[in-house]
């Protein structure tokens, strides 16, 4: 076998094949493996036409169809499979061959890879790739991270092969390391609250301003037309639209409330409460799935637990706006927060992130790409060491033009009984922001009486404890 | 030196040192030690005349002083200390000597070390020590995890240390490897909970209902003589009290109001993401302190985002006990929270946790002891099976008495711009928990649309996709 392979992408289930037919329909030859060769074959009978493509059977093959430096797209599944795919190729690899891992990788596990990569005289890049199937194939955005040098080597195709929005590719080297697959943590993070705000939004024009199912569509799909105009919004009124086959009613009202995920949500929190982040509404958005998973005991619980006495009727008109509203200043607090995540992220680990450029690269090809996102890269084009998007003019103008709706809607839905987990943290999180001096210093009261854990003076440098069980007397510790 | 101790203790720190003076207060001769002599020494000076104590100014003076099987606990601080100790004691011990670990260490941690000592023939317990330096003083709540045969070996040394309630000590086996320290953890995640729900009620008495602080202050001490008996309102009703000397305000005026926390809150949160539990209280409470210690950026906030213009002057009575009401229901939800997490801990780790034996030994000695706590160990006596504590009549009849006053407070609140992030997330969750058919079905919808994810239909067996983008027909996927 010839070295005529520009790339290779090992791993074909459907997000591979997908990014393999996107790079060979973009003129480049590709090769093409997978761990059991039947899957190989089964591709080149389908798509073999579509491209110049050689059909790997063995490792070996693969790797000997490959120009130097090799370049090697691995689409696995994350975890062990990436590892063992390296096993697998390093010994066959050249000093300056790149790898390349598409998957959602966990950030640390490609910080590990790089170093180990690097060891062995290899050249590693993680990269996020979203957009699912569809994205794959037609353009997603991509997000990656690792050696830049590397980088160097596969931007054409990247760039090439990615969305594109006003004539921008939505791919940049996005920082060293885990830089890229913590990016594409984040955006799953935002993805996950987006996708709660709406819930919460439908199920209040649902049970609260009493729209049946295909209004709902409709007033979706009009709000697509407006500053929520996004990829979720849009497909949300496709969803809400559909009628089930079998039942002549709508689809969503067959289809089992259980919602599911696969870990990147998790993480997004779970790094955000070891980084400090304040990151309320992802967390309160993978709460809420996890919740919902709870099907049978939510089922005994209601047969028990007691709600509101239902109240007057609302102004249904005025309510849908307000929910309009709720879910667009809600979703202005979830981005900041994300953003923020992503700024501590980037001082801790020493990425330097163009959190600009993050927004640049997320407005085709990803699941949150929305018209929303340039008002975020201009906020960063202006005031790139932005602390918190929140208070960039055009934010706070959105918020505080909001908040009178934002308000009465969270109240609504807590006289009701409507659960509103993410609305109404968001909101809270908005008034803990912009509030000066806050009632922490009550915890720190309680701290020091119980812990002597010390606390802070606002009127002298230092720490400083009082002696609550003895004297009363307050003593500085730190001297 | 000839071994006539029956206990040691290594890291003479205050709770360390405290924990010594406990156990031979109770006639138990201990030997002491400390990484730095000094320490010891100063310790024998100040507390030697208290009890049989015998010194060790090197780690082998400090195996020879104690009796066989040698009992050691480990004060020092969480992490690599730890390990060095252990690194330390482990070539001086003999088979069947026990090593203990009274930190507040990481479970996972403790399970990696309870393996590691099986290795080497010695036997580890890892336990919870909760109370504080007073606590360790004069009665703790203790929460030993590890193995069983040795915690017999200190039963009757740890049980006469603890903190008593109406005769029966506030210490009990909990569970094998990291279970004691668990379960320490989650009480601590409680803690952040009640610590941060009590803030929410100072800040809305202080700005909503106006009262001044130490009219506070008599309120909590009026709180603390009926269902929200427990040692924190106890003590917050101390703290808001206390005058400063400097300023003759009220102390809680010059404290700064950053929280601080040293990570068992967020371990809390991270795990119950890890395995799935809504715990919305405790986390909530997590990202608030986080919030809290942005104060210089929230100051900067504070200036540009806008707040609602306040509106007519409330029922100040009403309001009081409101808030009193909702408080109560917060905290019940928190405490189902964490016990529903402890749940789904012991079924994941195969601990087997007897959840009423937890709140039992939670009643007296540590910082969240509590009349509440009886409620919980009699729901539990009475179902120990108990999925959520929510569903126990005597929880489901507190929150339906509750939950109009606690809305209006949520309302209120909200209305006034106020943050409430644990009052308001809190019964969002009950809210939720109580929904039999919740707006996650969209969320399933949703991910079908763009990931191809598949959703099961409430009428059918098996998974499912429509296939959006093509036909719009649906198809069975697991088959």
């Amino acid at each position: 076998m010839t070295a005529t392979s520009r790339i290779g992408v090992t791993g074909l289930a459907v997000m591979g094949a997908n990014l393999a037919r996107n790079i060979a329909r973009h003129g480049v030859p590709v090769a093409v493996h997978n761990r059991t060769a039947e899957r190989t074959r089964k591709f080149m009978r389908e798509y073999g036409g579509e491209g110049e493509f050689t059909a790997a059977e063995t490792v070996e093959e693969f790797v000997e169809a490959l120009e130097r430096p090799r370049r090697i797209i691995i689409m696995v599944k994350a975890g062990g499979p990436v590892d063992a795919v390296i096993d697998e190729l390093a010994p066959l690899l050249e000093e300056g061959d790149i790898l390349i891992d598409g998957g959602n990788s966990h950030f640390n596990d490609t910080r590990r890879r790089v170093e180990r990569c690097e060891r062995d005289g290899l050249r590693f890049i993680g990269t996020g790739v979203s957009g699912g199937e569809e994205g794959a194939l037609l353009g997603p955005s991509i997000m990656p991270g690792g050696d830049r040098e590397a980088y160097a080597e596969v931007e054409e195709i990247f760039t090439s092969i990615a969305a594109n929005v006003d004539g921008t590719p939505c791919c940049t080297y996005v920082g060293p390391d885990g830089a890229g697959h913590y990016v594409k943590m984040v955006h799953n993070g935002i993805e996950y609250a987006d996708i709660q705000l709406i819930a919460e939004a439908y199920d209040l024009l649902r049970h609260v301003a009493g729209l049946d199912v295909p209004a709902i569509a409709r007033t979706f799909e009009e709000w697509n037309s407006g500053d929520l105009e996004s990829f979720l919004v849009e497909i949300t009124a496709k969803v809400l639209a559909k009628t089930d086959e079998r039942t002549g009613g709508p689809l969503v009202d067959v289809i089992v409330d259980e919602a599911e995920q696969k870990g990147t949500g998790r993480w997004t929190a779970q790094d955000a409460l070891e980084l400090g982040v304040p990151l309320t509404g992802i967390t309160e958005a993978v709460y809420a799935r996890t919740l919902s998973s709870l099907r049978e005991e939510r089922g005994r619980a209601s047969g028990v637990l007691r709600g509101p006495v239902p109240s007057e009727e609302k102004d249904r008109k005025e309510l849908v706006d307000d929910i309009r509203q709720a879910l667009y200043a809600s979703k202005v607090v979830a981005y900041a927060q994300g953003f923020a995540q992503m700024h501590a992220a980037s001082r801790t680990h020493g990425w330097d992130l163009d959190l600009g450029a993050m927004a640049t690269i997320w407005r085709g090809g990803c699941i949150i790409r929305a018209r929303f996102l340039d008002r975020i890269r201009d906020a960063y084009a202006e005031r790139p060491d932005l602390e918190n998007l929140l208070t960039v003019p055009y934010f706070t103008e959105a918020t505080a033009k909001a908040q009178d709706a934002w308000r009465r809607v969270v109240m609504t839905a807590t006289e009701q009984g409507v659960p509103i987990p993410a609305f109404s943290s968001s909101l809270s999180y908005y008034d803990g922001y912009r509030r000066e001096r806050g009632p922490a210093a009550l915890i720190q009261g309680l701290r020091d009486f119980f812990g002597a854990h010390t606390y802070h003076r606002t009127d002298a440098e230092g720490a400083f404890h009082t002696r609550w069980a003895q004297d009363g007397t307050e003593v500085r510790t730190d001297t």
